[in-house]
């Protein structure tokens, strides 16, 4: 066995509470290197006669990548504590593998050896909402969904969709749009609504903030937002906003103020400036979001700035009512000032999401005293480059999902923000070249993946539209112009993943990898109750599911088509895709 | 090369803010396996024509274990903000290592590729109280130390060094005596004083606390406590107390309150009670420390328990203006009351430490949120293996040494608490079966080793002690007992420690592996300014040291004997060590 390539570190994704009372311990092994791995774990303080009291747990494999095995094993440690170490089994060879190192034999004249989880706290639990786990996200750009009142609408708006977009243009869009469409939603089955931001800013898309205390007079009044909030609440929809508190925008009362009085100003340190006088141009000489100069890094460290925004944070949740912030360039902002945000929105409203933007490794901030999730751009990329893109074969989108999997813990995977597309990138069915097929596909995918998924306004009627300004296009209300077989076809999986626990996040995940048709995805999904089997056709041909995949079940239904058939003629169709209950 | 032994993960000891300014970015690779490597870098945001910008910079190689080598390298980003990867390169092949997989160029389409390290926000810089870096700890167990007013004696109390110590004998030991004894930890270099618990508790230990907010009478009153911390002050010593927060002891208040009041104690929800009637007997249906009825596990997720615990740690240091807390099993209480205990500490005194009890892999506990350091038992027991037990070699010493300090950030391996022996374990002379020679050279190596280094009381005059009782004698006052030639070696070794900047935590340590002398163990400190050469010899020869050591060095000076000796003459003698200036 190749020990430099075990990996195991006694937190994170390698070792984590699962729930108040379990402990899950995973293991990364070489690829096929190990036959069979044993979880070798005890209390620290239990010993008998000078010998520390050892028990065996067999662990399951759990995933496979391009390079590694991975091993999993679930214990509820009596006394919430636990010292434990690894027996890796092969035909030549037996190894003991501990946090001190190797050994023949499991030693048991001391604990010190052994790796150790020292106290299942509840306080440290990674808790996300227990809603979050069924929701189904719908992102709305406001300026571009309706414009329910003419009356609030900018100077110079366009008629509703007479343009293409472009970073200046406006529609008019508004909170009174969204009220006389939550029908749309709720036939689609949606259950959460993320909305860009709708406080006081310039720009049309918000992210330029004016003042976080005011709803943008273009989307109506507070008084409209508290209607739009209860009529969701009403159908079921939870409501989650965009908190941009990163940087402010350039009008920004408080950096106006310092551009006005300069050393003066009471708010010099509510920024990151580097000198006086403050300028934006040649360069600004100021921290700014990327090199943005309308966009100033707010100094999160100042107790001041702190105090303001985490006022902001409570106000819409006490006031209105929100189910969730979205915090935009999340990683940029300091470890510290989220911990004390967490706090301050938890202790308002336990209930509320937090949800990072990130699109990196995103570890450090889903230990349980920041977020509750990510935005999940890895999911994006591989979906995308699997079905729209065709740069990666079925294999390489599981080695690279699975990996993304086995880098947080479960419960962190079952509340990921999954999304095809967003405001930020051009729109699902643009990527895949207008292929309708392969968007049907993705959200087959996307909506029976581990996570929450998000469906962006208008993808769900077939817009399109390339990065943005073009994906920010005003959305198609006329029914002749949308696609509504796509918008049945989701509404269906929507249904489905509701019905059916495996569907959704009581499924355990496991990719089936069938070197010989590399255009055809498949997996299973388990739950307690049932064990669904999701293949995916992406070569030019049908493909016959192998007998193997249905050992044990003698018979299986089709959930598209309710149709019970026998494995033999289980067929997925080029370019289609087969959701089998087996049974 | 081989891909799957490379690691890094943006965060911890792979990727951290040295300081407001600098990040250190370190891999880990296969041993032997590469030649050089190459940290790619750049701005997140820079781009020109479509091309993400980016700087090379060549990596050291920072140390090497029995199965990895590790690299490291240190950048000071313009803007604070970095995505990177790594060029790997051997004769063979070069290889480009992101997060996403790896490449034969570096990808300049996209940063999505890269390791990020979004922006270094100085709130989230670990940082300990400078003073520490350069602090010499000495451990007083009170009961054990002086007894300077028999006045305060409790029941019972024997005569000082009458009997051996039994887990229940009492001698008297008290803060007088301390205050009497100053001069002779001034005289050896002591700057710091940790004190095993002093509060209000039943045992000769105190780890049974009884009242939080009452020094025990046995140790005299608050203000002889007060005397004592300000004549420490006076002599340049600081005085760090123990916080027994995991557990209270069987008398505490409200524990006594649930036993008598049961189910009606308004301190019912204080502990993890299983049921009523709660009993101690068979077993406790309680949670406790290990299985110690007398030491029942405290609630800190009860935000009474917390305020209450929290103003212990205030009123310390806000009172009598303490300078460390070392915390108790530091590792069973919720992460969550650490984060707020280091917030209410150091709101009060920026420039108190916090020091865990923590046997095991600490990095979750340092990442700058919570402690300062943890008491570093690995370096005890890699040293005792190798310099008193003779079980492992001076190459598996540096082995593991390497081990454990890659496991950390450098700025946390500089405030680490590395000790030889506590109230704990049995006395370093035991351990070292009674070889002074052996201890000598485990000071020479815990004084200049990096972190900060702590004497057992007694040790620096030759006391021993098996495992406790044992190790908590009476400490021997008559000079005619002690060996006062060891207390001057340490003396000396203090003295050069502060006297030479690359002898403390200012030199960056490299071992020297000479697998023809396996009793060997052998170092190099550099600083700015020096370099020092350190050898500890345990073979039963004397040891010519290799020319190669002193390239680039026509001369050294012997620091022990102020000589100056040429390279060819540079000699360690059995069982002896040599710390040499390179010149």
């Amino acid at each position: 066995m190749q020990k430099e390539v075990l990996y195991h570190r006694p937190k994170n994704n390698f070792a984590y509470a699962y729930d108040e009372k379990t402990l899950h311990i995973r293991l990364r092994t070489k690829k096929d290197d190990v036959q069979s791995v044993e979880l070798i774990y005890g209390d620290p303080y239990d010993w008998k006669d000078g010998t520390w009291q050892i028990k065996k747990s067999k662990m399951i494999k759990s995933g496979s990548d391009q390079w590694f095995d991975y091993y999993m094993a679930e214990v509820t440690p009596e006394y919430r504590r636990l010292r434990y170490g690894f027996v890796l089994m092969n035909d030549n060879e037996k190894l003991v593998f501990t946090e001190k190192g190797f050994y023949e034999e499991a030693p048991t004249d001391d604990t010190a050896y052994y790796f150790c989880f020292p106290f299942l706290n509840k306080s440290d639990v990674f808790t996300a909402p227990d809603w979050v786990r069924n929701t189904v996200w719908y992102q709305i750009f406001p300026e571009r969904f309706a414009n329910g009142d003419l009356a609030n609408d900018p100077e110079g708006a366009l008629p509703w969709g007479s343009a293409e977009p472009t970073p200046g243009n406006f529609f008019g869009g508004d909170f009174e749009g969204v009220i006389q469409h939550l029908d749309h939603l709720s036939n689609l089955g949606i259950t959460g609504i993320y909305f860009t931001p709708i406080f006081k800013a310039k720009s049309n898309h918000k992210y330029d903030t004016i003042d976080y205390f005011e709803i943008d007079p273009q989307f109506g009044t507070k008084e409209t937002f508290r209607r739009l909030v209860d009529a969701c609440h009403e159908k079921g929809i939870k409501v989650m906003l965009d908190a941009v508190f990163n940087h402010s925008g350039f009008y920004f009362g408080p950096f106006q103020d310092v551009l006005i009085n300069q050393e003066n100003s009471p708010y010099k340190n509510w920024f990151h400036l580097h000198g006086f006088p403050v300028v934006t141009e040649p360069k600004p000489n100021y921290d700014t979001f990327a090199f943005e100069k309308s966009m100033p890094k707010l100094n999160t460290e100042n107790p001041e700035v702190k105090d303001y925004l985490l006022k902001v944070a409570r106000y819409w949740v006490e006031e209105f009512n929100i189910d969730g912030w979205r915090l935009d360039v999340a990683n940029e902002v300091d470890h510290q000032f989220w911990r004390e945000f967490r706090r301050t929105v938890k202790s308002v409203k336990p209930e509320v999401y937090i949800l990072g933007e990130i699109w990196h490794d995103s570890m450090p901030w889903l230990q349980g005293d920041q977020f509750d999730a990510v935005m999940n751009y890895p999911f994006t990329s591989a979906a995308l480059d699997f079905f729209a893109k065709e740069k990666i074969t079925a294999i390489d989108f599981a080695d690279r999902m699975t990996n993304v999997l086995q880098s947080y813990p479960d419960n962190v995977n079952k509340v990921s923000f999954n999304l095809l597309g967003s405001h930020d990138t051009p729109r699902v069915l643009t990527v895949a070249k207008q292929n309708k097929e392969r968007v049907r596909q993705l959200y087959a995918l996307m909506l029976s993946f581990p996570g929450t998924p998000c469906i962006y306004y208008g993808d769900e009627v077939g817009m399109t539209g390339e990065m943005d300004p073009g994906c920010r296009k005003c959305m198609e209300w006329d029914e002749e112009k949308q696609d509504r077989s796509l918008f049945e076809d989701i509404h269906k999986l929507i249904r489905l993943r509701s019905d059916h626990p495996a569907f959704g996040n009581d499924g355990s995940l496991s990719f089936i990898k069938t070197s010989n048709t590399p255009g055809m995805l498949a997996f299973k999904k388990t739950s307690s109750d049932e064990t669904l089997l999701f293949a995916f056709n992406t070569e030019s041909q049908s493909i016959i599911l192998e007998k193997a995949l249905f050992e044990g079940f003698p018979n299986t239904i089709n959930l598209w088509t309710g149709e019970i058939i026998s494995p033999e003629l289980a067929v997925v169709k080029s370019n289609d895709f087969i959701i089998l209950k087996l049974r």
